[in-house]
């Protein structure tokens, strides 16, 4: 079962992590997966939502969109529509639940980082592409508090990437394309720490339901692809 | 670790399916998991959106809302706040999603059904009720078409029904309750059909990031909860 | 002029009053008034909307809507349209002000209840039905607050209760439901107090004008229709 | 009992009807009563909407609206909230209703004419000359529209005029001024035709429930108040 | 070349500036541009918006609409689409900035004057005329401060007027009416103070792009025509 | 009058303009102005919309957006706040009027060319640097629209280039950043076509109101920038 652009089924595409590439924001990252490029935000904000005040905690929230001609067809502004859809939602909620799950919200003190991650292309795995650099330019916008001593201790406990992986033609892979995923049977991402464990797993019987044993295929692709994110995170952060 | 409620851990909370419950829906049932009590309401609708016309093919797709004071203090109307949360959306398209999966589009002709999912009373488990008691709902509407012979076929290839597990105190425990719930480290949502196989599985690391183990563990626990839930649907429906 | 169902012109429908319908609310009924099928829960929150702060006062308000599928052929959500209709409004500020004529706002001290007046099956005269379950709930609320001490005083300084009258086919009729509703020439709502004081007149000539007299006829019946009404509240209440 | 003004209870404010305040519309009046202002425009419109369309019955709709320092103080524009409010709502849906009642859909033809009123200048009463002007600004329009041959009949079955009406320190009062509306304990508000006819009666209890009597006062005087009216709108189209 | 209406290409069209139109605002001003009627209300308040709190500076500020038919055609309301379109927002914002330029923030302590510019009739220049009509009433509002000893200092440095000026037919042209603005190849506004110097100046190549002599011509004009403005605001305020 | 980055008043800053910056859009540019970075990508579509259907003739449109962290301080984004703002609008018009001034409509044929200008990175100068960036992704896209022969002709009859220039300090200079645009008295935008002729001129006074001797020099320094900008427009295209 050869693949669009000739990968491996295990492979993933080229990857590439770069830092700064914004000169506001206290942490940025263009993250590229193959032709997937979102570029990652990070914002330090002192203070935490309304609901959150006099606790002592911080907090980390995000927001993705998609510009109107990062697809193949031109799609609409959500902002000229008036209202956000319910993928853009989903997706955003997503992201934000996973970079949380490498923060010692303590640590961070009462203050939170917004990240915004802005789908400039999209060729396939937007989300898993987000988290991935999302992580990187929230290490960056730590670290940056911890310069201006800004947290009480270390809020990183871990680090958090994703990868999404799937079943074509009865194959599972690795890292799918945008033609890939459409034709996909099973699709899913997944969300682990540095160390292994899983931050979230989200699957999806496009076509036919899928049994355990694919589902447990699936899982082992992803684990050693997340691995794979793992380590260029920390070359990147380096 | 005693729950809350006494059951245990592999024990879903009593489970009633009143079909017909309103007299204009095609198909409709009161769907209740413990105290959670969902309303759903299947519309058979003649047509296809406009994006499906001509393709000879069927649509199904479902909404989901909470009436303000289904929870325990109120909340604010969305059709007042101006505009659906990010949770209602990934609700409803999970809804959609797993309905669709048990449907043939071919033989349901280009005919759209619509699955509303109201939920009366909230006591944790809204979605995975809402999806149970949706089913059934369906099932009803089916049937209905096919005796008005709307249908070119028996649209109808397998049943759906959905459970949460999650660990609570490191013990993996089948349909949590609302107490429950907000204690879980570790949430799982799983949609499983009458033959066994996944439509969709999410997982998510509410505290602590959780490993292959606990994975398999849950995966056990709502693999039993949905085939009881299945025979409780094929019995409702006899 | 025999009717739909059968019944004389004077005659209600058969109408049932459950309380406590709901776990949460501190005041909640399930309406009958025949198909039509309203649930009401009454939501007491400490403090006043901010332009009634530090005035001594209370508040009431209400609002109301329809579930997708409470009629014949399913409507919209407000939610997903992202605005309320101007029937939708109109009739929640009629409930509130309905209900706020039974209120002694000094009594209640700086607390408000809050009645939402869900259509769970539409079949003619919900916004009747509504207020007059509302009032049914409101009284348990306010039972429950006097408990807790919440109120300086007894709020409740009367009863409200409402009915549709109209002319149907030159006949004055009572309570109509939904298919007397749409024949009707005159239709009316009308608003009583248990003492038999009228608190809102809402006549419209859906067709052609009316005069004095079938006004006058019209009000007859409707205080007839509301003394009973009365009477089966205090009933649920006892 | 005096009233502000010096008037006598049963006397109108002084009212002026001045036709074709604008170039554009095919009829428009500047209505006043007392120091309320409005200018309502009709407009013609070929075709009527989509649900009508094929009945050959023709259809009248109104929008009514308050400039934002029409009012004491300024009041926020609904377009820059983005929503209208419930009580332009009711008052829009109510102008509509009152002016339908005087037109005969058929002699109208598949034509649409939409009434504006937008008060200038609101000292109470706003809703009653809005529909007391409109119907002479209508009439114009229909005339307009005969005289270009649209119309296969005389629309035009009767005329419309509205006034309202209330009890202020226990007195009934016709056409009520801003201070005497703050001050009402009943405020209704009754339209009218010109032969005398009811077409809508909107009573409500501001202050203390009414009884059968206070409402039978306040129709005589209401009924007194439209005469009036319609005798001026007669002189004003003369 | 004749105009439309047969001026010379350097005449304004007859300008009536009537003052106090309104009895609730504290300043009022019906300006009328020939058919062109544009209502101004200033309304004081005290305080300023949030992010000017204790600075000592106050704000002024404008916002502009059309009634829906005050054209030739109606059109709908923003209101009623839930959105203010971005010609409107874009004049909002001439208006606020053009009268800006003749206040000492200082002097006006921290107070706010919201001006609101109600076009209730439309024949081009609709916004030079709003921005004319609104010095006046802005001039009348401060003079109601300074009585009520609210100001610091006098807030009005300096007075502003505009007019539009175009390209008609290869001619330069002053205050464009609808059926001129329509043929202009350029079309350009002009807001000038009354010492002479510019605050705006928009000038847009509607046909063909326009040349530095083309610019001059129409430069000189708009500041005869602006002078002349000037002239008449002074004597409507004497 | 040294400048922020030492550059003399006359000088642009450094200008980049980086083609087929994405895979997907017919036409698309990174166009930099020293730090300002805008990604401008042209959509072609097929048709235009209703109200030109069936003239022959095409259309232009464009919209402007600021990613939230482009910024020194986040802002929230628009389809968050679920309106556009009157900065966005008005921007989003001026685009399009702009680069609608260099194509003849009957040689574009009934296309529609949508022009995408989002600020990834704002320094001042955000509109100026999309409209020259814009003008070269619509050439891309109609040499594309050429190959593929959608087009009767060639549509594009010149180029367009913009350019801000303001008095900072009482000096005129050419292409404010940032911190200049927040520091100038009088700000100016220019936009011209490859000819040297005006298509736009926009000018406001922020503080002091300008003189004609003012206005001249800052358009003499825009002429000789946008002379400048059209030639780097030249050199990329080559």
């Amino acid at each position: 079962m050869a693949r669009a652009d000739g990968r491996r089924p295990d492979q993933l595409r080229p990857v590439t992590i770069t830092r700064n590439w914004l000169a506001h924001a206290e942490g940025s990252v263009l993250v590229e997966f193959g032709e997937t490029k979102v570029l990652c935000a990070a914002t330090v904000e002192a203070g935490v939502p309304r609901w959150r005040k006099g606790s002592g905690l911080g907090w980390v929230t995000a927001e993705y969109a998609m510009l109107p001609r990062s697809t193949n067809t031109r799609s609409d502004r959500e902002s000229v529509r008036g209202k956000i859809g319910g993928r853009t939602h989903e997706i955003s909620r997503l992201i934000g639940r996973s970079l949380r799950a490498c923060v010692d919200y303590k640590a961070l003190g009462e203050n939170s980082v917004v990240l915004d991650c802005d789908v400039l292309q999209a060729d396939g795995g937007t989300r898993t592409a987000a988290i991935t650099g999302a992580y990187v330019a929230l290490a960056d916008a730590i670290a940056w508090m911890r310069a201006k001593k800004m947290c009480p201790g270390n809020p990183l406990v871990t680090s958090v990437a994703a990868v999404s992986v799937g079943v074509v033609g009865s194959a599972p892979m690795l890292d799918l394309c945008y033609v890939e995923d459409v034709k996909a049977e099973t699709d899913m991402n997944v969300v682990m720490t540095g160390k292994g464990d899983f931050v979230e797993v989200q699957g999806t019987a496009e076509g036919a339901p899928f049994d355990r044993a694919a589902l447990d295929g699936l899982l082992d692709l992803a684990a050693a692809g997340c691995a794979e994110l793992t380590r260029l995170q920390t070359e990147a952060l380096a």
